[in-house]
């Protein structure tokens, strides 16, 4: 069976119309599709390049659109493709509920709405790249969250998906040998208990993503892994700190999780 | 006039009903509405405990959702609400153009659909960590695209987005004094050439931002930063490297734009 062909097609970015197409096409998740995105299509002539490109595809494509532009919509909207307007059906009842018309906004979304509030959250990306890993603790009082935890539990790309996706001001600070052997938190960390969360992972996952670090090393050994997990663990438990099992979830998921059980507010 | 509620509500971690949601409100945006998340809303009795929250709102309150079990669905579906399902207008045609029937797989998108392409966009991120700001430029290599600027151009927040959102490997590097003395692309980055790509910047925004940093100091300067930005253009120009103004421009810009000008592949 030949893959369908998927576009996401947008005047602005094309992130909208991925996140909704891909999210609808996991729900047909054995259907092979081969998918490209068209961002940027603000043009009548981008418009009608991409009607003659679509013209070009044996199957009918499937394009998922966020196009504000009528003019560009329905070039679109009339080349030969299935074309799903990922805007057009909750238009209407958006405009009765809140008693206005929609504008034509490009791309308002992913742009720079308010300079203020982008600038917060580009701030909050450059704090968790400073505070990464230990760095920088003395500016751990401006985190709303610090992230605790073995080394490759995922703490990183936690802090960075939380900051780039919500404007929110996560640290993290790993847990190591001479943690487990004084059997304690860092001292580093004692000023902010109240906002540690930790992060876990099974050892045999854990063995496996040292693996592919440090392969044979005594950092990547199994029994060395099965004794930190059980001891961050058990900080984690001596401390009341609140904490999560990565082994099996995704940035996006951890992020949530995070959020939702720390009582973090969405800057966005 | 009271600010509107709005839910953004589903059975996973939200990411997708949030991202269409907001870009819908984006189109009424003098419309003042306050906005909260309710992921993991996956469960009968977590969806009774919404409809009675959601009853408790004095307006009726706009509920974006993405949910795939029926059962979930239908309470919300019949709570005191205007209620937009996110999925439901686009499953029909759907399931003729694909030729299958939806499955209720929760939240498929956004969690580990396939560790091995999980992992290699952890990795990207690993990578955009690692090689942040010139750092092990012997990994330059394995980039698929070398951001190069000036310092707090935007290098690092566009290759950590281009990470996380689209799993490409991109690295970083500043220009800086030496490079403009000497008038010549440093040394480190001639194996690379061909994977260049420039950020640049108006002089006055660049001036603001580093006055930010670093308040009154030489290097936050209008005339140096005029300078910097002139220097770095010339040297874009001199090599072929393409560039983009990044002065008004969001990460997800810049990201889609480096993704379409430098022909690179969406990992996702």
């Amino acid at each position: 069976m030949n893959a369908r062909q998927v576009y996401f097609v947008s005047d602005h970015t094309g992130v909208t119309a991925e996140v909704l197409g891909h999210s609808l096409l996991a729900r047909f998740g054995d259907v092979p599709v081969r998918t490209t995105t068209r961002p940027f299509v603000n043009t009548l002539e981008r418009a009608d390049a991409l009607a003659a490109e679509l013209s070009g595809v044996p199957d009918r494509p499937v394009v998922f659109s966020t196009i504000t532009d009528i003019g560009v919509r329905e070039r679109i909207a009339a080349a030969p493709c299935v074309h799903l307007d990922l805007f057009e059906p909750f238009l209407g009842a958006l405009e009765e509920v809140l008693g206005a018309s929609p504008q034509a906004r490009v791309g308002a979304y992913h742009g720079i709405q308010d300079l203020a509030s982008y600038q917060a959250r580009i701030d909050s990306v450059e704090f968790a790249l400073s505070t990464d890993d230990g760095s920088n603790v003395r500016r751990y009082g401006q985190a709303e969250v610090v992230m605790v935890g073995v080394s490759r539990v995922g703490k990183s790309p936690t802090c960075l998906y939380l900051a780039l996706q919500y404007g929110v001001r996560a640290a993290n600070y790993p847990l190591a040998e001479d943690d487990f052997e004084r059997d304690a938190l860092p001292e580093a960390l004692s000023p902010f208990e109240g906002r540690l969360f930790g992060l876990t992972i099974a050892s045999r996952r854990l063995h496996e993503l040292r693996q592919q670090r440090r392969p044979g090393s005594r950092y990547a050994e199994l029994r060395r892994c099965e004794y930190e997990v059980r001891q961050a663990e058990r900080l984690f438990r001596l401390h009341g700190i609140p904490f999560q099992d990565a082994s099996s979830l995704s940035v996006e998921e951890l992020a949530a999780l995070v959020l939702q059980r720390a009582g973090l507010e969405r800057h966005r």
